[in-house]
């Protein structure tokens, strides 16, 4: 099962055409979405004050395949195919007999998989004649990736980047002034709910939770002037994303080799569903049985240690109620550097079939984070992102396990970003700066806070 | 002379496997280099305090090409080949019926062309017995390219780099550090020449010719435990660069194009040899009439201001004397945020083919190489070094004079790396902060620190 190359690359034309809907295939029932006034099923008509009916007919659909537009796979080329690499190098420096693969979407031109949702989310809303979007933004990939797609589309867009990353992060912030986006440190002075928070919290460092209801307040009170875009969560963020994984299908057949592990790290669960989907597709159609693997922080133990219940998407209790595991919606999350992994709640599609035993699902303290993307960079030569190396982490501990049983297992996993603007992050590891902040979760204390839901 | 394609991707199997030597091809004879204490023809012996002999043989020799050793055309294939890119949104954005591909030598793990002969460099020392390097860095990207090649063969390494780039791009040092290596700014009380320099001008910003000085320094009083490695300016460093043109050569084949003008741009001349000398190849040996173009900020207009003569590489007249295109080698920059583009000098070979009119020059102001780079990142999405915006500026220009002579000129240019550790050169550039210095020569001042030489 051996051959010579370091990089597998797809031209264009391998680009796909369509994105794989994981509905179509649930082995479990879908469970509602929830309006959080109401806590009923949620309706077109009231999402529609947040998105788009494209995208909301996305949400919805059960259609295995959705076509890709031209428009969007025109902008796609800049960056994708992007390459999956056999990472000989650091197979080496582990001196392990398993196959590690990874899929580099640092490759993009914000440097992340977030481009692949914003581009699609961008494009669906111009047609559909918005002319402002709204968003938040956590470590700030987000916030880059929808303010060039933006950018693209000649549309406006306001970002509510979670005030610690606002001032640690600040590199993050030009990208997204580069763009010609307008920028905010969340808790803001510009909605009601950021106002309220930061009277009683006027120190607080901000959470993923509260930017997110202050970009959702900003399109719901625009009396229909500006949209809101979320950058993970949804089936159809999610669904934007499977462009990976099916690339990866072609690669590994290049390859001439089929993974035996895919790994991902897991925060609101976009980049693992990218990857993840288009191979558990074949695990629930064709009895194949790859292991799929979420990594989370252990600051943030949404899968392993979080409740599985109805709750709401954001703090201030404006998004949709989703079933998923959750650490409460008013988790305020320690100050790891993974910032894209830091939000309370999870993807319900990626909950379903963690609950029903699908996924696996490991939470890693942040030291061992660094010290995996520190040997990376050394062997590989990318400074991973902080997120991506959760997933590294947990290749290398598969490629150790597999070493100690003498295994030739391949493993693949998702490279979600490259760290060029996470180096601070860096420099504090290098300076024995970072602690491993370990949550101990109280499952009562989250029941308290759960809206009461009959589903 | 169109098709659709945004991207032309090359495989492993189309890594080039050999470098191509200019030296081969010169129509001018080759200028002399001299020892900087006897001011006569430098001896291998004497170079071989600083480089290996393998280094020294490429750095003379006339072969047309010079094998690339399969250890480094492994760690090649980590980046290599980049892909070539159509910047067919730019082109819609001016609205020009020319034709704009750009290479792109951000994708490397470094994030520019450095890496090229970084690579080739520890490789040869390695083997050579080498254990430790010495070397400078400006705005940090050669010293990030030779602190992962050091770590790659296992080798240590000393950066100096200039004082302004240490405490202003704080990044790239921590890259630097991410890589292992050890890092100072210049000038340092490490050595000699630092202190002494430092002790005259405690506040001073530094300059790449003082922190060579440094480096070189290093080298020279380590008995012979340390040598010197240098990220441009010698022909064995171009020479390794000639990787990105020969790919551009086929790349250029698969688009069914060639182009009427090759443009690069030009500090100590590496990412713009890289390029130009596969063209300049078919220009010289087929009688092609490819215009070259070498783009450098009116900050430091080395080419278009300069004087050509004998002078030193560096500022402590340590380092061999060459005949070039000078701005004195105690020319302390305008600090700009191309920090690539602020040396003295500049490449023999580049200096002796534009003496005689086998490559165009121009100076392009600050300012106007930002509103370039900010342009190619809301269209093509990449936000580019400082360095490389000099290129798209002076592509942008060809493009609106194609336009406005209504030809479909066909303009290929190099990206020589990415500009996300340079964004607080945008955060600058947004606020109204950037200026546009001009430098004034005087040539008789120049002339009169010139070394006085027989030849």
């Amino acid at each position: 099962m051996n051959n010579e190359h370091y990089k597998y690359l797809l031209t264009e034309n391998d680009l796909p055409k369509s994105w794989y809907n994981i509905n179509a295939d649930m082995p479990v029932p879908l469970t509602p979405v929830l309006n959080p006034q109401t806590r009923e099923p949620i309706t077109a008509e009231f999402l529609n004050v947040l998105f788009p009916m494209s995208l909301i007919e996305q949400e919805m659909s059960t259609d295995r395949y959705i076509d890709i537009p031209e428009e969007v796979r025109e902008i796609y080329k800049l960056w994708r195919p992007t390459p999956l690499l056999r990472a000989r190098r650091l197979e080496k420096a582990l001196g392990t007999p398993a196959h590690i693969y990874y899929k580099n979407e640092g490759a993009s031109i914000t440097g992340s998989h977030k481009t692949n949702t914003a581009v699609a989310q961008a494009f669906y809303n111009k047609i559909d004649g918005t002319r402002s979007l709204t968003t938040e933004t956590g470590a700030g990939q987000w916030g880059a990736a929808l303010a060039v797609a933006c950018k693209f589309f000649d549309m406006n867009l306001e970002v509510f980047m979670v005030r610690g990353s606002f001032y640690d992060k600040p590199y993050r912030r030009i990208i997204i002034e580069s763009y010609d986006a307008e920028i905010f440190p969340s808790p803001s002075d510009r909605t009601d709910y950021g106002r309220k928070y930061l009277q009683e919290n006027p120190e607080g460092p901000g959470s993923l939770g509260i930017a997110i209801s202050e970009a959702v307040e900003t399109a719901v009170k625009s009396n229909g002037e500006k949209k809101y875009s979320l950058g993970s969560v949804l089936n159809h963020v999610l669904l934007h994303q499977t462009v990976i994984g099916q690339e990866c299908l072609k690669q590994m057949e290049m390859a001439d080799e089929y993974p035996d592990v895919v790994i991902a790290c897991c925060g609101g669960g976009s980049n693992f569903g990218g990857i993840a989907f288009p191979f558990l597709h074949r695990n629930l159609t064709e009895g194949l049985q790859t292991r799929i693997v979420a990594v989370e922080p252990q600051a943030t133990p949404t899968l392993t240690k979080g409740l599985y219940a109805f709750d709401y998407g954001d703090t201030a209790k404006m998004a949709p109620i989703l079933k998923m595991f959750t650490l409460g919606h008013d988790f305020i999350p320690a100050p790891i550097h993974a910032g894209g992994l830091r939000y309370h709640g999870m993807a319900p599609q990626i909950c379903m079939l963690y609950d029903a035993g699908y996924i696996e699902a490991v939470a890693i303290p942040q030291l061992e984070t660094f010290e995996a993307g520190v040997l990376f960079a050394q062997t590989e030569g990318i400074i991973p992102a902080p997120e991506s190396s959760h997933a590294i982490r947990a290749a290398i501990d598969e490629a150790l396990d597999a070493k100690e049983k003498g295994e030739e297992r391949v493993i693949l996993f998702n490279l979600s970003g490259h760290g060029l603007l996470d180096l601070s992050a860096y420099d504090a590891y290098h300076q024995g700066q970072l602690v491993n902040d370990t949550l101990d979760v109280n499952p009562e204390e989250i029941r308290k806070m759960l809206p009461k839901v009959d589903f």
